[in-house]
């Protein structure tokens, strides 16, 4: 098993992004036999970040805060999108063979369209820039969203045609859905997302996201009340932060009633604190030595290069366009 | 001026390709103070030539056929496409900045879809493959048919709003409309297109190409009756290989009258021998040592990089890619 996992620079970490799926991304490292390639997607969120500075910073801090989160590099190939341009060729390669419908039936592109999102020709050909993502490095394994299913498929149908008329040339990979059933709520009790402004950040400092736990909205039943922890904000939250015996504790008290909300909120803040500690320690460790990091995104890149540029050599004497 | 031509390797070049535009492309190579680049746009033929072998043969063949009819790589930088990665990596770049109602007003990408040819991404996005071309090797002139006027028009569109976004990085190129006054009818009296089945080959042999000469079409007029040479097939065809003194003649030969088609035939058939016996000797010479012309596009495909790189990099830089 050889897994791949693409992760965005678009701006800090959040929890539903740990808990959803960097989390699980992270642990393929130890079950890979063939190794697992983490990649920052810079190229693909050039489709969003139009901003110099923004962008490599948050391609930068993409790799600390993985680094931060327990990936291994001596496990793992860490690598920034961009510095494979092998992908960039193989993804033209497999536009030419790419049907309009296939791109024009993707849910994500339809539902930003339905959004009013002003649509250009990288959202609409992102599938297939992921494509070369997947293929290039014979993964065989991509853990994904429910959502992003669809571009997995996209992928196997790309690599599936292109094999058929020209030879065996791709691995198919599959799609291996992360589990997402740990809800994480935002501020406002609604899923935690960068596009509601309800998230609470993985690398915050401690104060400030000490008093951003002590604003988050809840009811005005009676104190003394016995109270159902399901479905609790502070309660949902405080599952994926704190340790079994406080978890056990807290479910009494919320079953016994006679406690204040700001309690809670005083747990989950202390919680959350010892948490992150260890990744917050470790990212500031990253974060003061960036040549470091840098070094270890280049020889990254120089092993994910080797990968890529021996399946592209492999497309390219397919179709003919190498070999004359 | 620094001009940019790139031709596709899709089957052997006809009369109609060779005096609508071959010819000019290649005399720009003496107009150019500032270089000029040519390139066998394998990586565009994709979207058609879906074979293997083929590609592979029209490609070195493309190469073979430009040296013969005089493209001097003393003069201009003669390559092939996917020899230059760079290309791959500007299209993306270009394609998240490309709005899809660009591409979809496209006339020749509409025109396509209306003959029921199956679209697929890589025929839609040729355009922006196109820019990549024109503006890796900072082109400032782009010899096209008026029906390629409109994808100019796209590149300069793309370049303008990357350079607006991020900083001055592209330079703008011009179309340079070529001359296609000159009529080049078919063997059927039809304009000469490959689609039409009427061509006659640039480098065909001189027997074949002497019967298909002796089989085009021609009215039935009595052979004594006085003729217009002008729109007439046969003359149409000589003014293009004849030289002045016999286009006299047979000029007069027209107005008089009393002459057979045949004659003309066999006077076509000679002229289109001694025009075009020099360029097929040299081909033919070309094609003895193909690993010379291999050479020569290794050659070139080096400097075109140098160029490529240098604009690749102050794009990369400009958006945030490169340099985190």
């Amino acid at each position: 098993m050889r897994a791949l996992s693409g992760i965005q620079p678009t701006g800090p970490f959040h929890w539903g992004n740990y808990f959803g799926a960097i989390q699980q991304y992270i642990q393929l490292q130890d079950e890979c036999d063939d190794g697992s390639f983490y990649f920052i997607a810079n190229l693909h969120a050039l489709t969003t970040v139009r901003e110099k500075e923004r962008l490599l910073e948050f391609t930068l801090n993409g790799a600390i805060d993985l680094l931060a989160l327990g990936l291994d590099p001596n496990k793992a190939v860490l690598f920034v999108q961009s510095d494979v341009p092998e992908v960039s060729e193989l993804c033209w390669l497999l536009l030419t063979g790419t049907p309009m419908g296939l791109l024009e039936r993707c849910v994500s592109y339809k539902d930003k369209l339905a959004k009013g999102i002003k649509a250009d020709a990288g959202l609409f050909t992102y599938p297939v820039l992921q494509a070369a993502d997947i293929l290039a490095y014979d993964a065989t394994v991509v853990p994904v969203g429910e959502d992003q299913l669809q571009h997995i498929e996209v992928c196997r149908d790309l690599a599936q045609s292109f094999n058929h008329h020209f030879g065996e040339t791709f691995v198919l990979p599959k799609g291996k859905v992360l589990d997402q059933s740990a809800r994480v709520p935002g501020t406002d009790g609604e899923k935690m997302s960068k596009s509601y402004n309800n998230t609470l950040a993985v690398f915050d400092d401690v104060k400030p996201q000490r008093k951003q736990i002590m604003r988050i909205q809840t009811d005005s039943r009676p104190m003394e009340d016995p109270k159902d922890p399901a479905g609790d904000v502070l309660f949902d939250l405080l599952k994926l932060v704190a340790n079994d015996e406080e978890l056990a504790e807290w479910s009494a008290t919320y079953a016994r009633g006679g406690f204040g909300y700001g309690d809670v909120k005083k747990a989950l803040a202390d919680a959350s604190e010892r948490y992150w500690g260890p990744a917050r320690e470790r990212r500031a460790e990253w974060a003061a030595k960036p040549d470091e990091v840098r070094e270890i995104l280049a020889a990254g890149a120089a092993k994910a290069r080797e990968r890529a540029a021996a399946t592209l050599k492999r497309a390219h004497e397919a179709c003919g366009v190498k070999g004359y």
